[in-house]
């Protein structure tokens, strides 16, 4: 049940309508490497830093499984820096600065000890060094997941293009959905996407929920109703973690199974939100998983007559 | 198991991103009682419309159950007639004419023949007009359902706010929950509401699917993912008309059975749209309704293993 975490560690600012965060951790890697924690260890983590990230950051990590010896140290430079600012719907957001640092000449090394993982999780990075990675692999993960954004359209399409012919789960939100399929209709873009590469395709709505689209299987699972949507910052990456850890434990990557990937997904994210960066994904403890989970279920559970006797 | 349906029965001219409807028929009664026909029958249709409204129209609400003897016909008037265009995302729309007619002066009476029904669902309507209804009738309903918009909540908020202390459910949209409640979390507005009189409220997203609230407890049904919204006007009269009308012939208000209500309601909704106005609702059969029940179970349907033995 080995899985390869890649992505950015990084330090954010985040401004949303509830306040300010100041400088603390963040990085798609990292919001993927606490929430598959719950699941699956160790992750493989892969990444890079600069000497500024905290060493109480990585021992945390350390004492949650995440393996570390695929994260270069550049002793000279300063860690990825992002700062965004949310308006009040918390679904979109400017970015107010981004310092590439450790990032600019970035080129990552699987560790030996890394081969032969099972599952690839493909966190959000330049494509072209998502694809380094899936080719420094000695054999194929029986699961590549990739997360990836807007941004790398605008930039990078070709090298998205030619990474998405080698995974098998393609996570986007609904508008890098429609983006990169030209398609409004999200089942139409589904489909477009598809013939990309990934058999499944997988479109985070925020707070309306993510479907999982596989051939003409849809899923849908809502996002929990929140009182308060403190930080949506690394609910993306933390659905991920989710998604792939569930599925790295189980080892099953039936749809049906994805399914519940989905959901694990999504509880995880709904923790995510509560506060600032990782905070709250530092304190839940496997009994609060649950009991999330089992709100997903009660959210969604009916219990109608069709005269089929199936419902 | 008697229904009296209070809205209104028009004409539209409606512009999408896919064409023009041209003048077609509308109002939010029809599109309640072409909905709640499916369930229930006799409707008791309270509306009013001018000498314009086409004969064959009332015929084939005949047809389907629908009592028109609470419909009052203007001689000198023409109907009510809206015109409206949506944009690309469905989700918004621009009044480009609304002509009162036969609504400027109206003043629905409740015959008396539709004294005694059990269920009432007050279409959006002015409020005024809808409280009107609700004091002639010498029994109260075992449940009253409304339906309202924001043009209510800018013109007449006191007259809003009354009928809303006599309603057991109220439904409105996200923006229009927003707006009410003056809180941008739906969970903290359905909490608002709830203090203004009615015990459940149903916030309808869209294409994001509908909540339905009553104290602690939420329920979520997704709309169903459509390859291509054709036109959305009705679609929440039309979900309105499912709810009430799946409600009317179970005569059970349970929380349980209005989630099966909700459904029901999403399920012809999801008709509803698929054509321009009431086209869709008059073709669809009883096994069309019990196929896309079904897909609604397959879409959110998840067998998750918790400890406890839920899920």
């Amino acid at each position: 049940m080995s899985l390869i975490v890649v992505g950015t560690m990084a330090f954010d600012a985040i401004e949303t309508p509830f306040g300010k965060s100041g400088k603390i951790i963040g990085g798609s890697a990292t919001y993927v490497a606490w929430a598959a924690s719950n699941f699956v260890r160790p992750v493989n983590q892969l990444s890079v830093i600069g000497y500024d990230f905290p060493k109480e950051e990585l021992d945390a990590l350390e004492a949650r499984g995440v393996q570390l010896s695929g994260v270069q140290v550049k002793q000279e430079e300063k860690s990825f820096f992002w700062a965004g600012k949310y308006h009040m719907d918390m679904n979109s957001r400017d970015t107010l600065d981004t310092q590439l640092n450790v990032l600019a000449n970035f080129s990552p090394v699987v560790p030996d000890n890394y081969q032969g993982s099972e599952f690839l999780m493909l966190g959000n990075l330049m494509p072209s060094l998502q694809m380094s990675v899936i080719k420094q692999l000695q054999q194929r993960p029986k699961l590549i997941v990739m997360d990836t954004m807007n941004f790398w359209m605008d930039t990078a399409m070709e090298d998205l293009e030619a990474v998405l012919k080698e995974v098998d789960v393609l996570m986007v939100n609904d508008s890098e959905a429609r983006q990169l399929s030209g398609q409004f209709s999200l089942v139409k873009a589904a489909k477009e996407i598809r013939k990309m590469g990934p058999k499944y395709i997988v479109i985070k709505k925020g707070e309306h929920g993510a479907l999982l689209f596989h051939g003409d299987n849809v899923f849908f699972a809502p996002a929990l109703p929140l009182e308060d949507v403190f930080d949506p910052t690394g609910a993306g990456d933390t659905f991920a973690g989710g998604f792939i850890g569930h599925l790295a434990a189980t080892k099953d990557i039936s749809f049906e199974n994805m399914k519940n990937a989905v959901i694990k997904g999504s509880a995880l994210a709904s923790f995510c939100v509560e506060k600032f960066g990782t905070t709250r994904m530092k304190e839940i403890s496997d009994a609060d998983i649950e009991q999330r989970v089992q709100q997903f279920v009660d959210l969604v559970n009916f219990d109608i007559k069709l005269s089929n006797g199936n419902g």
